[in-house]
């Protein structure tokens, strides 16, 4: 009932970390209910690339900071979601 | 039940993350039921500089690999809790 709206972008994370967070991927992070200002910086840190990951920097080099604040806040907003224990 | 067992080095993470891997300061990531995978590899690049976060890199600096895992396991483990709604 709290969640923000969807953002026009987000078909392009959701590839990877899910629509609501949990991550879809090998190697990519389960973003449900991360905490806003971590999010906020690191997508601000994988476009100016100071966080140096080319994939995450080309998916969002293009984006401004609205649409990377709305991301943030979705994802932020997200609950987590229980999955199987994975103990390799 | 499916818990692993407490790492001697959690001490050190809880400070920031919490024993539980819920964040107990700003800027700081959960880290409760974050994927292994994912874990073990950002600890990995912290420790090794390239993920060039400095306070990171002087707190695991001294852990082995093994050390290492035993906290991306245990972080892995924990079940997400609740929290409070941030919206600033």
């Amino acid at each position: 009932a709290d969640l923000p709206p969807k953002p026009v972008r987000l078909g392009l994370c959701a590839a990877c970390h899910g629509e609501t967070g949990m991550a879809q991927m090998p190697g990519a992070p389960n973003l449900a209910g991360q905490r806003l200002d971590y999010l906020r910086k690191a997508l601000q840190e994988y476009r100016d690339g100071t966080r140096n990951v080319p994939l995450m920097r080309t998916a969002i080099g293009p984006l401004n900071d609205a649409e990377l604040d709305q991301l943030a806040r979705w994802y932020s907003a997200q609950t987590p979601q229980p999955q199987a224990a994975a103990h390799p």
